[in-house]
Parts: C-alpha cells; structure tokens; sequence
C-alpha cells in the first residue's frame, strides 16, 4: 500500500465527491484515526460527505474498488469499533441538521452527524427529550449512537438505541450504492423483518446511515431525587429492590463502591468526608408528588442504613447541589488514582462495561474487587444498578511493557466473570475489536455459536465485498 | 397428498414425540386452521410439544423430511400469519409456564404459550405490568405476540413488542434442530446483530420461540381520563396537539370518528344521546396530581369545542363508568350495522390495521370516508391517535359472490392511502397472507423493494428447507 495508491485514492474520490470533501493530510487523518479507548488506526484518507447522494457515490465507488471504508461520528467509542484500518474514514460531521420536529408526530428527524446533546437542547424547546444519554453526549452523534446501539443513564427506564429509532435511511455497500428508508415514520411498523433494528447496534458494518427518524418524548415534569452512602453493598442493593416491589421504576438508578467514593470524594466540595458505598435514585413524577416520593427514598434509604443522604427535587437542583458530581468525577478519580498508584505522569485508562442482571450485582462487585487485586492493578467501580451495567475502569502506565498484557488478562477475566453470572461482555460500548474474543465467550456459553454464523451470513448477504468497518465485531 | 402419507407423518410425529401429542383428527385439526381473518387453511396434524426439545426434534425433522411447520399461539391473526397448508400446525398451548418474575431484574421468564392476560394478572401481584396489550389480549399468547410483533393501546407510550423482549430461546429448522439462546437477560445487549428483534414480528418464518426473557414495568399508580365528543375532526386533532404539546404523552389516546360513534351508542346505558367524533385520553400520573391533569385535559378538550365530557381519576373508575365501552364496541357495532346494511344474518367482518403519522389523521380519515362510500360498503372507524394506528372495519355479506372482491378491491385501495399518507400498509396485525401485496406496494413507494430481497436472503439463512410457516410475509 504505498504513496501511489493513495494518491489514486484521493483523487478518485475528489472526482467522485468534488474537492473540498476529501483530505489526505497526514495530520487530519491521524486526528480521525483515533478513540479514547486508546487505540489507534491508520487510514488512507478522510472524507466528509454532505449529502446522502455523496454517501451512495461512495459506497459505490468502496465495493468497486474494494476499499474499505469506516464510517464515523465523533469517535467516541471505547471498544475499537471506529478505528481505520488501511481504508477511508467517512465522517459524517457535515450531515449535521435537524431537520424536523413533530411533537404531534412524536419524532425528530435528523441527519447523523448531529450531536445528542444538540438535538436535546433543540428537544427542550418543545418539553421533549431524546432519552438515550451516553456519557458522551455532549459530543457523542446520533449517528455513532445507533451504529454502537448505544445506552445511558436512563437504560433501566427508557431503554438502549434499538427502542427509539423508527425510521432510517441507509446506504448499502453495493453496485448501485442502493440508498433505501427502512421501518416507518410511526413507532408502531410491521413491515416484514424489522431491518431498522439489524442496522441499530451493527457497528457500521451492514450499510452507512444517512438519515434517521427518531422517537421523542415529554421531559419529566420533576425528579426527586435522593443520594446516600451505604457501608455495606448488599444494603444498597436491598433498598434499590424494596424501590422497585414498591413500583418505582427509577428514571437515574447510580452506584459508586465504597473504594471509588474515597477517590472521588478528594476536592469535591461538600463531600470531602464521606464514606461507604453511594447510591444516587431519581424517579419522574408529577410536581405535586415530589415531597411524598423524596420522603419514601429518604425512608427506603435509611431503613437500610443509609448516611450522608442529601436531597433534590429536580434533576436540576441535584446538579446545582452537587448530587451528581461524585458519578460524574468516576473517570477523572481513576486517572488521579492511577497516577498516584503507578507514580506515572502519564497513564492510559480502559474502562470495562459489562453488564450482569442486578439480582447478581453484589457477587459481581466482590468477584471484581477480588479479580482487580489479584491482577495488581487500581481499579474504581461505578455504574447503572437499575439496568446492572457495570462500568469497572482501571488505569495502567502505558510506559510499563508488562502492564498492557496484565490489563488485557484482566480485562477477558471480567468478561468471563460478567458472563458467568448470567450477564453480558458488553452493555452499551459495543464489540468492536476489543471484545470479539468476548462476544465469542458469551455466545459459546449460551450455547449459540451458531449466532455468530447467522450474524456472519448477514454481514455478507449486506456487504458482499467486506468494505464497511471491515475486522469489527468478528 | 394422500391418506397414506397423511398417515405416515402422524406415526413419524409421535415416535418423535410420544404420543398424546400429536392428533390428526379432521375435526380437531381443523379446529386449528381457522383464523377470526375468516381464513381457513388446512392442516395434516396438529402437534403439541412440552418442551423445548420436543421443538427441536421437530424442527429437524421438518428439515429432514421438509413438511411445513405452523407454529400457533391462539389463532388471534387478522392477517392470515396462522394459517396452515398442508403441514403440521405446532401448537404451544401446552408450554404455558410462567417460569419466573423477577422485580429486581426487572424481567418475567416465560413459555411461549402463556397468554398476556394472565401474564399481567400474575405480574400485577408485583405491582407490575407487560405493557403490549393488544385488543385480543385475553386469550392472545406471549409467543403469537412475539411472532406477530404485537402492539396494543399503549403503544404511543410504551411502543411495541420489539421493546419488551430481552431475550428468545429459539429453534431453528437445521440439521439438529438447533435449540440457541439469543440477547441478554438485561435490558443492555450488545451482543453482534441483533436477533432477538429480528425474530419479533418474523411471524413464525425464522425460528420457533421456546421461552421468552420479557422487559416488565410498574403499573402506574394513577390515570386521569376523560373522554369528549368533537363535531370536526380537525378540533379533536388539534386538542390532542396541544396537550402533546404541554408535555403530556398519554397512556391511552383512542378515537372514534362520528359515524361509529352513531351506531356504537346504540342501547349503551348514558351513552345513547352523545353525537360527534370520541376521543379518550388517559394519561399515567402520580395520585397527588390527578386532580389537576383531570382539569388540564377537561380545559384542552372544551376550548377546543368538545361536549359531552365524562371524566376519571383511574383505568378502574374508567372502566367502572363506562369510558371504554364505546371504544370497545368496535366490533360487536359493525357486526350489527353490517347485518342491517347488508340485510344478512351472518356478516364477515374485515377489520384493516393501517397506520399514519397523526399529523395526517386528518386527511386519512376523510379520505377513508371517500374511499369506502365510494366502494358501497358500511365502515366503522376507530384507532390509537396517539400512535396514528387506524382500524377501519367493513362487514359483508360471504354468501353475495361479489362481495369479497369488492373488499379486497378496497382493503388494497387503503393500503395505497396510508403509504401515500407516509404511513404503513401494517401497524400491528402484520403482513402474513393477507398483506403481501402491500408489503410490495410500501417498499417499492419508499423504493426499498431492495429490503424485500434482503428479507428473502435472510429467511433462506434460517430456514434453508422453507419449511417455517412458508407462504407468509413473501
């Protein structure tokens, strides 16, 4: 693969695209060739469609020529799926309209460059929302959100990706570039197999998404909201279940161990002194009900012990009174953590995302706990109890030949751990290329491998020439 | 297709499945061949399997020897998506375990032949609910719902099938009868493509659904509701806008338009004088705020002209003062209009499940008014609003030779309207037999019929021998 053939590259697609779309500039592509988990690629080119017309040309052009090509958002992924490999980077950062709103129709229409947050602001002005909220979405795009079938915060209540995208229009890797609008306007759509779903969650590697239909829903009228800390993590656990017998489906259900709170409490006002596990429970409700349902959190929470129990009545308050700061520093607490630990200026964090049922969540906690010291390496634990997505994220000095090695044994250890006890390798970051070895595991343990065949199949019944975000997932 | 060989698939089943499973009396196979469709199919023999192996036995025998597979919940379709021809009708009647509940997990664990009805009933011991209630709920099961992507009442809220299913065991019609499980227990799964959604709504064509891992929700604790009467459409549309607009997503938002208000009212205790177009909207609240969300509707509803308004404070006191009879009278009216207009004693009902955005309800509804005056045949309409799902219902006589034509003339007339509204030819009751040539129609309109091609691909991965439920969908 030498300077010619990228040379060629770049001005087929300059032909094909117009100039101005096309940069080849080894600094620009090395900015897009990398992702927060660490990793890094190579790619030929990058390239920045605006049209869907744009898109078609080049999946054309991909499958004639055989060159892969990654679609990506803002490379926020932590599981290598947005990494290039050899191929052209698609960045779909100007398609980047809203480019409808009905509140009637209850959806948003968008392009897929467009930035979660940004379509939440936009939402806000018509008392709606768009519930999927991934810690990155500030920069996270709609786009990336439904390749990765991404989640959030408000997974036990409102779901993951799959439940809020209704209608897509895609571009399949083949002859013609064949762009078609799969599912329905409607949220209710019986049209054969549910293709809209397939395309959720497949990491980029069936078709380009260039549009996208999505479901909306009122923001919540008030929250109250309750943070407590807990000496003992089965504590937690009993009072999160006496929430929900009680039917209480938490809109915001957060947990730090008792470990990871002593990190994140250093420098945070108001928190310096507490101790013990932290559980932090937001519940929607009528403004009328916020006193009555803070009083049964508060009471829920002691009657197991709680301390330190702070209150709000609104998702806002809670930020103003610093609920939410103590879940927000997890990752900021486990870089100063192992800067300390490693005595290493510069550290690299790998944050895990494993999911178990949260009936098994206690056993996964002390299993972890365990796992991370044999390994010898500093871990903070942080995560959705509602949904039992577990976010464990250790830190190790990248300087250290032995350390990577170390942290990737650890790290298909809690893979293991998360599937034995019933869960998942991965909740909401996806398999990319870190995990493959991982969704194997799984699958095998299920005793569904042939899954994997079928999933295989499909890839190549879509994307016959293997060019879109080829070695991800498999 | 003789005796003889009728004969020996009966001996083949049951040394697969012992016997008392298997029967292939005329009458009682025809007893399950029959669909409320008014289709009528014929079966060589209806099995009943107890357990997941059972399934799969049979799954690799119907490979093997390729005799079709009707896999049956009971019988509820509306699309011809149960009927069998000439293979053996598999019955689920008798895997109707509800396994487990788990409040913590947030899930139910059942066969497929449990019914939703006792499924809630069972659940509400928890304080909790399955949220998809489709109309025939009391006798419809969890796996039909699964088959037919079922949706319900609470759709605009709570969406549909595909939202409430973590996880499948299935059996796929191979070599072994693969028995896999696919998805997670918990609501986050990223586990490669995403089978578990491709199976819903696959209508049986894929795989056979032996256990089912379902998403469960709290029941809301209370439900302002009230129902009011609109002279002009266009004011019941724009009433509802405006509290979608507040913020309010409702629990259940039905409507009737003015015609079948006129012929469900008849003998309805307090109901025989109301005229105009109903509307009923309940909305899920805490108990503290259903006064004033009670005042807040009664005030959209009356400003926009509506009258005879009836109110409640929960679905129990709704119930109670008969704000749901109307809308459940959907059926039982035009069974007797239609024996009035036709002047027959026994009428076919045909009961259509279109679906519009319902910022274009408006012109739907007028448009079907033409459409079905044009066509000479007696209407009644009504649908979710909020989900813009349409069920309009003609009756005819089966003994006058051109009648059906006439329908079926008509049924694929309104079908080309709701795609061209942007809509879908199906919202919840499927495309099986009876939709085929509009599945086509709305593909090709979005010029996807490429997605039909990809659909076809799919189902020969699965089911290589076509011997699943063969002839529906395609």
């Amino acid at each position: 693969m030498g300077v010619h053939r990228v040379t060629g590259i770049v001005q087929e697609l300059e032909s094909i695209l117009g100039r101005g779309k096309v940069y080849d500039d080894p600094a620009v592509v090395a900015l897009y060739s990398r992702e927060p988990s660490g990793l890094e690629g190579f790619g030929l080119a990058v390239v920045f469609p605006e049209t869907a017309e744009d898109v078609s040309r080049l999946a054309a052009w991909a499958y004639r020529r055989m060159v892969p090509l990654y679609p990506q958002g803002s490379t926020t992924s932590l599981s290598g799926s947005a990494v290039p490999e050899n191929g052209v980077i698609v960045s779909f950062e100007r398609m980047n309209r809203i480019l409808e709103v009905s509140v009637l129709d209850s959806v948003a229409v968008v392009e897929p460059g467009v930035r979660i947050a940004e379509l939440n602001l936009e939402l806000a002005r018509y008392q709606h929302m768009f519930p999927v909220d991934p810690a990155s979405q500030a920069v996270a795009t709609v786009g990336g959100a439904i390749n990765s079938g991404a989640g959030g915060m408000k997974g036990a209540k409102y779901g993951t990706m799959r439940d809020w995208v209704n209608q897509l229009e895609i571009v399949l890797a083949d002859e013609n570039g064949t762009r078609m609008t799969i599912g329905c306007r409607t949220v209710k759509c019986r049209q054969g197999y549910d293709l809209v779903r397939l395309i959720v969650g497949s990491e980029g590697t069936l078709a380009l998404v260039t549009r996208a239909v999505l479901r909306i829903t009122p923001l919540p009228e008030a929250a109250p909201t309750v943070l407590g800390f807990f000496d003992n993590l089965g504590d937690l656990v009993d009072a999160f279940l006496e929430l929900r017998s009680a039917g209480v489906q938490p809109l915001l259900a957060e947990f730090l161990d008792a470990r990871t709170v002593s990190i994140a409490r250093r420098g945070l006002p108001g928190f310096e002194n507490v101790e013990g596990h932290m559980l932090l429970v937001s519940v929607e409700a009528n403004r009328e009900a916020v006193e009555r349902i803070q009083a049964q959190l508060v009471k829920v929470f002691e009657s197991h012990g709680a301390h330190g129990i702070r209150v709000a009545g609104d998702l806002g308050e809670a930020e103003e009174k610093g609920l939410l700061a103590l879940r927000r520093r997890l990752l900021p607490a486990q870089l100063e953590y192992s800067r300390r630990y490693w005595g290493a200026p510069r550290v690299q964090v790998f944050i895990e995302d494993i999911v178990v049922p949260p009936s098994r969540l206690v056993e996964a906690v002390e299993m972890l706990n365990q796992l991370t010291e044999d390994y010898g390496l500093p871990m903070v634990l942080g995560g959705h109890i509602g949904d039992g997505n577990l976010h464990p994220a250790v830190g190790f000095d990248p300087g250290d030949p032995g350390a990577a090695s170390r942290v990737h044994a650890w790290f298909t250890e809690v893979m293991k751990l998360a599937v034995k006890l019933g869960g998942s390798v991965s909740a909401e970051h996806g398999v990319g290329m870190l995990k493959r070895e991982g969704l194997r595991i799984e699958l095998e343990r299920l005793g569904s491998l042939k899954a994997l065949e079928l999933m295989k199949a499909i890839k190549r019944l879509f994307d016959p020439h293997n060019v879109l975000n080829p070695g991800k997932l498999f």
